[in-house]
């Protein structure tokens, strides 16, 4: 038995098996993987790792596998998963992924299998089936990937917590003890409140910490640089989850040129300022911005670049995330029946479309180009699908 | 007018003079130094900074100055000195410290006056004066580097937040309405439970977080790998505080031999092990164990190491740190007299003795030679002056 | 200059005027009054009173007096107010206020007219006018009584920390920092989403909280009990605010047939049982059911009783409280103009509909008649206006 | 299965057996019991009340029964006694039982075997084997009521949350994951240093919370009522545990003469005045004091009322709670052996005499009376036995 102290569930305890897992480079590495990239840019304290993240989860799949009655074996496999849900996570999270063609689902399930996580698993269960319920997939998967799962729980309390933004503090007990596992995981009535209360936490996390302006422009500078690392082969996008967020940043310093320039611009906080901003609420059919292709956008910045006569490494345009709300599609059940959380709920209806209020397509320069912009008409370069 | 969001004390305001200290890359390389060092390795929340903390100072320096009455000019003096205070600090913190010859507050010194800052510094202060002030010099620089400063309220705070560690909750709100400025920062008698409550604090936060053990292990081995670094070059002892953790921890990773063999270790938590220790309470004299030359710890290791055949890069000799209780002579006022805290304080005299509790002098070695060690008697090897 | 320990705020300070006004007998009263009624007997917790709430209140419009840039007159005016805004609230707060024919805001005009705090008050203020702020006039009234109020800030956060329901945790610090005080208290667009965040705490602590089912049934049970203290003569609702919790469940106990029954169950918390429940949601216009005339209520209350043959004290039929969101009112400026929040805000429109999500009509019984009500058709009983 | 949400420990689970245990009147009273008397007229948010503190004492018990391994039966009666421990206590808790003849767990035992409680226990246990775990009695009484128990662990937690005192902040984790469960409660080496801060809360907690200065002032002027009350016959002794706060108030109300005018003051906080104070750590032999007897007291007080000509029920000599660490005792497993706490830490050792820094024998008047003290020789009236 060992304890870890976790600044948000206090003192949680691991059994033997779980600390041979944990010990394993490819879990040691989280440590050094920020949770939210490089908002502690912007929110000094957002320093959390991918690593107390996934103690965390584990500590919630414990308790809410507990509150379903689930069998002491169902219990730990639950726990190995969300111990193991984050460890394809390249450096500075979500950040990465982005300029990755895999999701860092993919990238976990390559890594448990060529690596010695996948013996060490062994002895106690079939990968496989590890590495099914981390993708979501069968009854007891919705609890690590689905529409309101453990995963979600613990990174709103602890983004909460770290950033000092109150919005992410969720009822976790009143969603856990609110549960039922049939073919699903399902919300009994009792629970829509508490759900409704998650939903809108991460919409109001949503422009305040995870597409917080400022944010937008150091990702949107940082990717650059990746791709540019990506491209001359200093770092393997397939071996990403090899690197931590140190090997990245002393990468991109010893570079010569755009990359260091830019490496340079975030380590002395010198962002990028918006010089257009279009907003997406304001649009007859705001879907159609997610459909821009990555190559269009790519000819956009250089028709801007010459334009405006800029470097083209220093235009960039950028399309926010998606706000996906999975959590609308949850079933609950009432009086007997399974119906949507989204049609049980009319605040989580209006999410649908409140999600676009906050978000919008920018356009960013280096702060010495921007006088350059002023009149510039922005929106005659940008083509979206019908 | 710009406000940051600190998680500990809530959106803290910043003027624009203020803004602009902080903006340049010396203030700004401070997200990137650790506050508690690998600390992170054994509390897994433990990945704040000294930017946040240099904050926090901040914005206690200028409550404690409202609550004096202190003129404008003189809060906004302290203000700067808390933003400025930590500027010296090397990567992970006191870590690195210790294998310097010079101090932090030397270091961050020199640093304001070879740099940018000293030059924004002219605009509106003399900066000699802030290096004054920030070395504790003066009646006001009592109250950023004294027995009861500004500092130390936020660190125990901040490092019990992050650790989840309960002992650091002090009674900042009693101490400051308690304080008031003659000579000298006063106490008054109404304060000397709260101040008592401060160490407190400190003393239970020693061996829990400070000199854990486990955190005793890392920083050596760390250690040893800059001083490497040091000695070969790679790394420059005066520049050190141009330096960020990132910086040390991939030059580390780039060397051949041990020094990227102990970055390995760290790095996958492979730590070496206590075959040996010394508890200082049960000395006669715990005092003399820090009078060891650190030349005869080298070659007390040298000797160890030719007579267990193992490379004397792999033993490790540490002695703790020292555990000072600057606190102890606060002056408090009582009954028109000026006391030291620990002649009116039973608890606090307690702590002269006590303080030594927890402290012992080890020997680590790496697991796979930890066998080799047994039955092994260090003590002959370790010579303590009288 | 003396300090108040709020264990919310913290250390709050007060000078020697609001002391005195504190140390009256009316504002002392207050101790003993509870801010949620009855509440504590679902959250144990819940049993703090209209005093703290009062300190905190005034702790608020202080902040938010002092980032408007209000002169100090003008701060010490609005904190005084909050002191005295809650001095009209009888025994129980609301509980007490439904069965008087006027609001706490007009009792607490009266005890200030007729009590020694308009002789205070006359020291620095004109009472009339402190009257007029309490009750919401003026630009500076809506800082008291006003769509976003410093009241309501202080009880959703109060409440939360006492029942232990995290939905009341606002971001103060947002909504505060973006305000601004022209004709009317003006939010600013950077506060909306804090703003909503609000009423949403509101909307979530409605149901589990201020409207919960087991409450709404104690506060039936016991708003029966003050009637009839106040028919017989015991209690002069008149005299509402110069009562405390004690001495209505004193009166009460003393009493003989159907009030000391009524006591007695509540000591014991032998509660009525829901026999019927109408939900509002369901029905075409739900604003009809607050139509209802208190006379009729007491008809349909008759029928049911002579029908069921079951004592007429016993049949309590209860209309929920009416949802009211006057924080959708909330001026917001935004490019220049002022618009409506709920005109910027999708989710608070919304909530226009959502309110009657958890609201509906409900028919108690105690619990030994709860049988003879089995298959009783009471919609037959219920008539609700057009 | 039902939940209670406490504010500290959150949701807390409830079996059937519990429910009907705790839906008794001997239980349900407890909520109408202020956990720290009359401290909410120091700390405004000290309206906390047994019951709360009895269901979180039932959480940490089952808490601690499962770590110590027990088995499901005794960790159930653990809870059940954990609900029942405080049953006895009268009005305002500790306040009456100053003036009773027997401790709050004689009448708790009392209570039990009398009422309904003794009757439903016997459905699942033998009440009388309850009663002597909850006297301490046996190897699980200690976790009930010994050393190191979680009555205190919870009411310090409690305590600390209620008036936002920071010092009661212990941390209950590590207690509770070193104790371990011989022929006694044991604490492991590990644990010191917890015990040690638990020791020191309670110590720090003493002069800022239990025996604040007014709070004192507040408790003898209520005892003083309270006295006459049973002198009088209003109030039975044997039957304290019938009554709950309210009574006692609006019984002192509805009297005449000096316990209506007592009781009056302590409405509108018109508080006595501290007119002598002898402070302990200045005696010989501190002890000494709570030598004194009860009798001898009220001679004192009568001779100084007829040497001032002061009514004698307003003359209050108050010998302050004797400050008992019963902690020291607590048994530390270490290498093997079984030592005393105070043995192995001076912290702890400290406490002997530091206890009695805070403490004085103090004497209270009428302010309209304390001008008429002045100069007055009270040392000369009050006499303590060598």
């Amino acid at each position: 038995m060992k304890f870890i102290r976790d600044s948000l569930h206090g003192n949680l305890q691991l059994n033997e098996f779980e600390v041979k897992l944990i010990d394993t480079p490819q879990i040691q590495r989280l440590r050094r993987i920020k949770q939210l990239g490089f908002t502690f840019l912007v929110y000094p304290g957002a320093n959390h790792t991918r690593f107390e993240h996934s103690i965390g989860s584990m500590y919630l799949a414990s308790r809410l596998a507990y509150n379903l009655k689930l069998s002491n074996e169902q219990r730990e496999m639950l726990r190995v998963c969300a111990i193991l849900h984050d460890a394809g996570h390249g450096p500075f999270s979500h950040v990465s992924e982005a300029v990755l063609a895999k999701s860092h689902e993919e990238l976990t399930s390559k890594l448990i299998l060529e690596s010695e996580l996948s013996e060490i698993l062994s002895e106690k269960f079939v990968p496989k089936e590890i590495i099914k319920l981390i993708s979501g997939e069968g009854r007891l998967g919705h609890i690590i990937s689905g529409d309101l799962d453990v995963d979600r729980m613990d990174y709103l309390l602890r983004d909460s917590y770290y950033t000092g933004v109150a919005y992410g503090v969720i009822d976790v007990e009143r969603l856990i003890h609110n549960m039922k596992l049939e073919d699903n995981l399902i919300l009994k009535a009792k629970g829509v409140q508490a759900a409704e209360s998650m939903l809108l936490a991460r919409y109001f996390m949503y422009p305040s910490v995870y597409q917080h302006h400022t944010t937008r422009i150091i990702n949107s500078m940082f990717r650059r640089c990746l791709n540019q690392l990506f491209k001359e082969g200093y770092i393997i996008p397939e071996k990403i989850y090899k690197y931590d967020d140190s090997d990245i940043i002393s990468t991109a310093r010893n570079q010569k040129g755009p990359i260091a320039d830019m490496m340079h611009r975030l380590d002395n906080r010198k962002l990028f300022k918006t010089v257009y901003s279009l907003k997406l609420d304001e649009l007859e059919n705001p879907n159609a911005v997610f459909k821009i292709e990555a190559k269009k956008i790519k000819s956009f910045e250089q028709e801007i670049s010459e334009e405006l006569d800029i470097p083209s490494e220093y235009v960039i345009i950028d399309v926010p995330d998606y706000p996906s709300f999975d959590e609308m599609k949850t079933n609950v059940s009432s009086n007997g029946n399974l119906v949507n959380l989204s049609e049980i709920s009319t605040i989580v209806r209006t999410l649908r479309d409140a999600r676009f209020n906050h978000a919008d397509l920018c356009i960013y320069l280096p702060e010495e180009y921007s006088n350059t912009a002023n009149g510039f008409n922005f929106e005659n370069y940008i083509e979206i699908p019908k």
